[in-house]
């Protein structure tokens, strides 16, 4: 690869000409632009992002924190993400922080060392004070979370409500035994879901029953599937129940299939997200949608008005409620 | 965040000495280098990755490029890799290429700046003569994918062997009419799957037809069940479909569920990969396995491999059918 001191013998200027040319091209002459423009062409030569990032402190880069790729939520956010990304001519890396604080420290220094412009974080368990604190100086956003004191940014959806009218929508059809698969109530947005299962429940004057609510561990299938089989082997048992994820749902309703119970006439289900999987398992699965691709779009949008110093506002998205077959 | 001087100042040494503790430990006396990691504590310290990174050329992280996150096949193999690099004190950074070169072009500037140590790429529509020219001077292993010409050490399985497999499976169940759902062919899996499906008819003398092969464009749940549609629309249909991954195989059952065909009785399925999906439809998919987390966790133990200057050598691991309930 050409150095940086070849385009500029090969242009006939200086090595600070070729630099302005890269860096600051409004304040050169536009001839001398065309000759090391040719120049760079001509000798393939790509400037260092190291360089550029040290010049002009802008890397380029965005990072986004999640806690796990595998999880098909996040797929359609980092679409969002990207496609508003790029078409400001930037791109992001992805950081699997696996809930691992020494692992968040490593991002947080790429942005502290200007090796990456911002942050989008997606973590729920991420060090929240560590990045409140870095927010002062760097811009940060997050994305699907939010913290109870709005100190950060943030786009995300109403949950509360969304799961209320989840519940709503399952005893107006009739249910009494509504059921509840819920997640780590430590987690906002799963404590914000049982309000609003438990809103539901006590305008229509049903009960609470402690046995039919089972909060798990992880969110994967699995755990969707074991809390399903501890949902059906109680005596008196929930006839319908409502999933704060699609992920659990969609593992429910596996154990469903393997009890060869009648989806909906014998246990009815929904779910939340309306990942893609929910409408490709049989029967297709109702469930909240979260405008997934539009909050990741807006929180890059965020981002990017945030980089260029600008004020930017909160804001909670409308959620839908998408009535499939198994309800 | 306190600097290297003030560091310095609080243990009473010089600034280059706790350069030293922190880049070449074992070159430093026992007592001092007490002294030093003590004042590292007590003043809340963190070496800046960018300074470590210019003083010892090792940045500790890798890049990971790959087309799409959203194709859950990569997520457990990025699991493997994660774990890996973490045991030999690596971070990994996810790299969506989107197939799209100029993206590529950031992520291997990022190598030839020092701000990442290797490259593991799962990229198939990768630059491939530019990732072998880079690997001319930087580690770079493929992980899945491979040249022809081997050029570029990897990790992947004998997609021809499998897809052979896969479908000598069907024969031997009875089946006589044997559809495939492919992906384009100028991808190397891709023609290797279609090499073994083709010999498995020819071993057995079953005629190759061109209406029960359908190359889709894309790798979603949509493309396989348009697929699917395509095969039932003929009046001489096959009675069996092998599909040449999970994704297009899940989206072609739920054509299937839609037509209320019987699966197996009415149309066997097989699929490729073995993601966590294919067991949670409904039937549960037969499918062969790749070893997904091994190849990441092979693949990162290469890539260290090469970090250090070692000789590396290529692996085709172990696929293994698993017999589920199409077919």
């Amino acid at each position: 690869m050409a150095t940086i001191q070849e385009v500029a013998k090969y242009a006939g200027v200086s090595v600070a000409t070729v630099s302005r040319v890269i860096n600051t091209p409004d304040k050169v002459k536009k001839h001398t632009q065309f000759k090391v423009e040719n120049a760079i062409k001509e000798l393939n030569y790509e400037p260092s992002v190291l360089g550029r990032s040290l010049r002009t402190s802008q890397s380029k880069l965005l990072l986004v924190l999640l806690p796990n790729v595998s999880n098909p939520f996040y797929a359609k956010i980092i679409n969002g993400i990207q496609d508003k990304a790029i078409a400001f001519g930037y791109n992001i890396l992805l950081c699997e922080t696996d809930s691992d604080p020494d692992r968040e420290v490593i991002y947080f220094n790429m942005i502290k060392n200007k090796l990456a412009d911002g942050i989008i974080s997606m973590d729920p368990t991420v060090n929240k004070k560590k990045l409140i604190e870095l927010s002062n100086e760097y811009p940060i956003v997050q994305c699907s979370e939010y913290t109870k004191d709005k100190t950060l940014p943030f786009v995300t959806i109403d949950s509360k409500q969304a799961a209320y009218q989840a519940v709503k929508h399952l005893i107006k059809l009739g249910h009494k035994k509504i059921g509840l698969i819920n997640f780590d109530k430590k987690f906002l947005y799963a404590s914000e879901r049982y309000s609003g299962y438990e809103k539901a429940l006590k305008e229509f004057n049903l009960e609470i029953t402690d046995d039919w609510i089972y909060n798990t561990k992880h969110l994967n299938f699995e755990s969707g599937q074991q809390a399903m089989r501890v949902l059906l082997d109680q005596i008196d048992r929930p006839s319908a129940v409502f999933a704060v994820s699609d992920v659990l749902a969609v593992g429910a309703l596996k154990e469903l299939h393997i009890k060869q119970l009648g989806v909906p006439e014998e246990m009815a289900l929904i779910g939340f997200d309306n990942i893609e999987f929910s409408n490709v398992v049989y029967p297709p699965l109702t469930t909240v949608a979260q405008p997934m691709y539009e909050m990741g779009a807006i929180s890059a949008q965020m981002l990017m008005s945030k980089i260029k110093g600008e004020e930017v506002e909160s804001r909670f998205l409308e959620h839908q409620l998408i009535i499939r077959e198994t309800t």
